[in-house]
């Protein structure tokens, strides 16, 4: 059979005529809305197309994929694109933004975040819930042969305390990446953490004192919303955007109005929307905090998930960096399990390392060590590099799984790197109520409501795109369909 | 050269007569007196004593380490028993007690721990400073297999997280262990942490609010004075007795008239003493804590490390253990690096284990595995019985050359476990003072003043005997005496 004929609408030409790229999508909108394509054909193919049309397969490909955001095509794994299903057929929009920003207020979070979180890893249960990797997508040889190397050498590398501040070649490959895109960074200014997690509570505890207010964005991970809990912290939330993210407008007016002791912001592929501030409104934040003497804590955990080519400059690469303290770790991108995360500030330095002495001491030493040796070995870039492609496809495939499956006025966001997903349910479909009938049928998501002090976000979901895409995870987003449309 | 010949004194004999290894001891004095044995000479052998009169060898050796702990006589490695020199030839003392408790008081540390329990690691130094073990003590073959063979297993045991509360084969053999004297610990009730540091840190979180008021023991080891400055808590320390620790009655009086939040106590070798609180008094501490309706955080940390045969009981052993809150860790024992600990409480599970995920997360997987396999292996009891006969035989060197280099009027502890040494100078020496010049000649130590928060104990020091004694840790005590002669 052959394949339906494309043609560029030549109407549009001139100055304000739409990119080459959106010209090849319109094509494909007109076969489909004159039948010529129907649901579960095979669309024409990139090559062929490309030829055809005479552009080429990088604008068929953006316009294929401008396509799926739509609903109209859908990619299947290893298989090509193919034409949606017509319920999927309809815009999905972006997730909405409150125009309010609520007041300070203490932080109270619910007992059930632990059993949910948790829920992603029971046997046979599909893990939207936990924004964990794959493991299968992990260094696992890479990272066995650097550990058995380290524990073949000296008992002390196996079995002493490590150095207070972590080790030394440690701080050193952690500092050599963070020096690439902004102010160097010292070695010595690294302090080694139990994951980003705990470079998160030691920055708190150094930056505020009970009862303080802290600025987060809404939504907000629900893990910083329940360490300000216990550290008897006030929290504003201020509405983001899910694309752009923090808006300096928005934290202008609230630092303008109220004494806040810190803001805590994910620029780069927040979690749970995905978002990505740009570098000019990250400047203008920096430059807020520094005019309000504000400390900005910046967790920059996924900012090497980058889907292009390009990573984003973190807060302290683009401004005062006296004001910013640096979060990350390498759980999401090498090794959750090692726990090895750090935190960067020259100014707290000293305050830094007091608190995690107090909290833990040093860490362990041989997932330290043998880290390093991962490091300088040079076979992060290249794993990242791999692992960035996995993501991205991962997360497009469930994307593209969530508006196939689910009905019109579903609206999801669209990051640019990272692998969770934030879908705005239509109102009125609770989904703590839908994570309860979800896990009983084997299938875990975060309920929106984990994701905020205040009351919204009850219709919305985080889903996380961490493991390899299969049959099963889009049967499972299909029967979570299902199940938020039986309620 | 014919041995002076021993005798025993048979005028002592009746219902009043001392132990027979006493009258043993007093032959040797006699001899020593009659200068019939003078400094260096050999003492008579241990065999050969026994036969001649007719007492087993084994009270031959309780006479001679009486002897030793007077500074009549010194041990030298794998060559017997000497006459020590006549400077040391004098009684020593225990370090004496005060008898006021102080008032509850915000606790204050200076900023210089770090330096001096760091100063115990710099390449050349010798370490009296640090209570860590010698590496050269600690199982690193079997580990090494153990980690080995994890790792060599699934990917996800290398890379993943670790369940929130620990591996469930860790706390299992974590609450075998700590089931064998006492009331049953139900293995879900073991929560895996950072080191005993962590444990310490989340249960003071749990069972205080800032401003509250802590009872810990005087000398206190300065890591805990540490954690309740940063959690804004005040102290009262009770002055414990060399020998055996906390006392009872001089709780009861501060739990009569003061509202205190928590108790801190190590009754088993404790840190800086090494003292150890009598089963019966333990009794009454819980009960007492009991009755005040006062949570009792015990450091169990050394509690494995019994100099005799029989591990004493911990306090959630002797008493109402939903007062007890353990904590403890395998860092004294095993593998300092591992930062393997853990809290025991049924009572306060949740809210620890809440703590301890905002705190740091799950502890890393990997360490956690191995060490797991190394305990179910039956590893760990024969490792800890050579450990306890290195650790007593490293400590008694450590006393003897206190003894044999310090002059009269130095006062120590004689710890029935453990491996650190309270020793208490002559007056008007400063220790703080010593350090600075002692780390100028390569020998690190911990002044007393770290084990404070009042102004006690300038005059005093702790000495840690984790290390295989040496003529160089010999030598170093020696400088040292000279060193304090010298202020």
């Amino acid at each position: 059979m052959p394949e339906p004929s494309l043609a560029l609408d030549d109407t549009t030409e001139g100055d304000d005529a739409p990119l080459l790229f959106e010209r090849v999508a319109e094509a494909v909108r007109a076969l489909i809305a004159a039948r010529a394509l129907v649901a579960g054909d095979r669309a024409p193919s990139l090559r062929a197309s490309a030829r055809h049309l005479g552009v080429s397969v990088a604008t068929v490909v953006r316009a294929y994929e401008e396509l799926e955001r739509e609903g109209r095509l859908e990619a299947r794994v290893r298989s090509g694109y193919f034409v949606a299903a017509p319920a999927s057929v309809a815009p999905h929009g972006r997730p909405r933004v409150a125009a309010r920003v609520p007041a300070a207020r203490p932080v109270r979070t619910g007992e059930h975040i632990d059993e949910i979180i948790e829920s992603a890893r029971l046997p046979g249960v599909v893990p939207f819930a936990a924004a964990n990797p794959g493991v299968e997508l992990l260094p696992s040889k890479a990272l066995g042969r650097a550990l058995r190397a380290v524990a073949a050498g000296s008992p002390a590398a196996l079995l002493d305390y490590a150095p207070m501040a972590g080790e030394p070649a440690l701080q050193r490959e952690i500092a050599t990446r963070a020096s690439r895109l902004g102010a160097p960074v010292d070695p010595g200014d690294v302090i080694v953490t139990a994951g980003a997690t705990e470079a998160l509570a030691i920055a708190l505890r150094v930056v505020t004192r009970p009862g303080d207010t802290v600025v987060v964005e809404s939504p907000v991970y629900f893990g910083l919303l329940r360490l300000l809990e216990s550290l008897a912290l006030r929290a504003i939330e201020i509405p983001t955007d899910p694309v752009h993210g923090l808006e300096p407008a928005a934290l202008e007016n609230v630092l303008a109005r109220t004494a806040v002791a810190a803001v805590v912001s994910i620029a780069t592929f927040n979690n749970p929307t995905g978002s990505l501030v740009p570098e000019a409104a990250r400047e203008r934040i920096v430059a807020l905090c520094a005019r309000h003497r504000t400390t900005l804590v910046e967790d920059d955990l996924y900012a090497d998930l980058h889907a292009d080519d390009r990573r984003p400059r973190s807060y302290r690469d683009v401004g005062n960096e006296s004001w910013v303290v640096t979060c990350s770790s390498f759980s999401k991108t090498v090794a959750p399990g090692f726990r090895i995360g750090w935190v960067i500030s020259s100014r707290d330095r000293v305050a830094l390392l007091e608190r995690k002495l107090v909290a833990s001491g040093s860490n362990a030493r041989l997932p330290q060590l043998a880290m390093a040796r991962f490091l300088a070995d040079g076979q992060y870039g290249r794993h990242v590099a791999r692992l960035r492609r996995a993501y991205r496809e991962q997360l497009r495939c469930l994307r593209a799984s969530v508006h196939r499956h689910f009905p019109d006025g579903t609206r999801t966001s669209d990051p640019d790197g990272g692998f969770v997903l934030w879908v705005e349910l239509a109102g009125g479909i609770d989904t703590q109520a839908l994570y309860r009938r979800a896990i009983a049928d084997g299938i875990s998501l975060a309920p929106g409501a984990l994701f905020t002090n205040g009351r919204r976000f009850r219709n919305c979901l985080r889903l996380s795109a961490g493991e390899p895409w299969t049959e099963r995870h889009d049967n499972a987003i299909a029967r979570l369909a299902a199940l938020a449309a039986a309620s």
